[in-house]
C-alpha cells in the first residue's frame, strides 16, 4: 500500500503517480553503434519508463544524429514514455556543455515531438526553464525540474522547501536525488518525501543514492515517490538495482 | 548496509545484531499432531530463528507436552535457536491463561534448557519479569521485552522511550511491533527504531504491522532493526511476507 498522488500525470500506457510506482530504466551507452544495442536490451527488460541520459552520448552536439536516436527508441516501442535528460557535469553528468547550447538542444529535443518528459535541473534558471516550459507545453511535454546532490543530504524542510519551488517554477513532476552519509540521512529523504507528498499534488520522485540509500529505491515509493529508477545495461546512478528484483518486490508489497 | 548493533548477541550458530538481520518464522499450530508437520516445514523453510507462539498450542496447559513439542524441536535442529513466546489475549495472543499460571510456564520452558529465548510482554510486570530473568541467566536464556499495540502507534518519542524501558528493566533484547493508521505512523515506528539504535547498544526489533506496515519489514532492518519475522505454514502477525522473498531481498540491500 502507497500514497498516490493526488493528482497523477498519464505518459502513454502508464500512470505516474497512480496504485504502483512505475520503473524507470536508463540508456547511458557512449556511442551510436552501442546505443543501439542497448535499446533493444533495454525495452526488453519491460521497463514502465525508459529516460535516455544523452549526456553520456559522444555525438550530442550533433542535433540531427540525437533527433535520428530519438526516433529510433520511439519507433522500437509506442507504449513506453521516453524522458531525455542531458546533464552537464556539475550537475552529476557525464560531459560538460554550456548552458546555451543546452538550452538550444533541450527545445529542438522538445519540439521533436519524439519525447514524453525533459528532465531539467531547477538550478539551470528561471528564464531558461520559462523558455522549455512554454514550448513543453504546446508539444505536450511534461517537465520534471531536478535537484541533486552527490555530496550530502540537506535537511528535511531544504528538501520540502525545495519540492515547492520546483512546482511553483513549472515542474509537471519534482525529483529529489541526495547522498547519505548514514542511515539517517536516509530517513530524512523518506520523512522529507512524505511531508511533501502531503501539501503537493504532482508526482514526486525521491531518491537516496549509494550503497546506503539504494533501500530508498524499494521503499520510497510507499511514502510518496512516484517513480524509482532500476540499473539498465549500464547503471546510471550509484545504487540501482535490477529491474526484475525490483519488479517482484514491489509487486509482493502493493 | 544496515546499522548493526554494537553488542550483537550470539544464538547458537546466528548472530542478532550483526551484519544481516535474522529472518525468524512462526509456529503456530493449534494441535501436538499440526504441529509435528509443521516443525518440519518450518525447518525446511531455514529460517534463521523458529519462535513457537505456544498461544496458539491447544495443550499450552500441560506443562510435560509443551516441555515434550521444545525437546522435539531441539532435536530436530541444533544449529536454529527457538524463541518461546505464549502472548495472553489482550497481548495479542490467541487465549487468555491468568499470569500466575504463565509466569510458572515461563518458568519451567527457561528451566528445560530447551529455548533460546524467551519472549515476555513489558507490560507482564517487573516483578515477574525479574523471576524470569534471574532463572534466564542461570540457564542462559535470553530475555526480548516486548511492546505491542494492535490498535495504533504511538509517538516516536513514547516509543524510544519505551525501548530504554525494556533495556533498564533487563531485556537482553527489545521488540517494538505496533499498528499504523497510515504511512506517517510507519515513519514513526523507523525513525524512532534509529533513535534508539544510536542509544542503544542490544538488539532491536521494530515492526509497524498490517498491510500498510509490511515495508518495515523488508525495510526496518537498514535502520537498526535485528530481526524480521517471515510468514510461516500459518502468519501469526497481520503483514507477515513469505520468507524466500524475504531472503532474496536482504540479500540484494545488504
Amino acid at each position: 500500500m502507497r500514497l498516490q498522488a493526488p493528482n497523477p500525470i498519464k505518459l502513454r500506457s502508464k500512470l505516474l503517480g497512480g496504485e504502483k510506482p512505475l520503473i524507470c530504466v536508463p540508456l547511458a551507452s557512449v556511442d551510436e553503434v552501442s546505443i543501439l544495442t542497448e535499446i533493444d536490451e533495454v525495452i526488453n527488460m519491460k521497463p514502465d519508463v525508459i529516460e535516455w541520459r544523452a549526456d553520456y552520448f559522444e555525438s550530442i552536439l550533433d542535433v540531427s544524429k540525437v533527433k535520428n536516436i530519438l526516433e529510433i527508441i520511439r519507433s522500437k516501442n509506442e507504449s513506453i514514455p521516453i524522458i531525455f535528460t542531458c546533464r552537464s557535469h556539475d550537475e552529476g553528468g557525464y560531459r560538460n556543455i554550456d548552458d546555451e547550447t543546452r538550452l538550444k538542444l533541450f527545445t529542438d529535443v522538445v519540439d521533436t515531438g519524439f519525447i514524453d518528459v525533459m528532465d531539467v535541473e531547477l538550478a539551470f534558471g528561471n528564464e531558461r526553464i520559462e523558455k522549455i516550459k512554454s514550448l513543453a507545453i504546446q508539444k505536450d511535454v511534461k517537465l520534471i525540474l531536478s535537484y541533486h546532490s552527490f555530496t550530502d543530504t540537506p535537511s528535511e524542510n531544504f528538501i520540502v522547501e525545495k519540492i515547492k519551488e520546483q512546482i511553483k517554477n513549472g515542474a509537471d513532476i519534482s525529483k529529489i536525488a541526495v547522498m547519505p552519509k548514514d542511515q539517517g540521512d536516509v530517513l530524512k529523504l523518506l520523512n522529507a518525501t512524505y511531508r511533501a507528498r502531503k501539501e503537493i499534488s504532482n508526482p514526486i520522485i525521491g531518491i537516496s543514492m549509494g550503497p546506503i540509500g539504494s533501500i530508498t529505491r524499494l521503499t520510497a515509493f510507499v511514502f510518496g515517490s512516484d517513480m524509482t529508477f532500476a540499473a539498465g545495461v549500464n547503471a546510471s546512478a550509484p545504487g540501482q538495482l535490477p529491474i526484475e528484483v525490483m519488479r517482484k518486490y514491489i509487486d509482493t508489497i502493493i
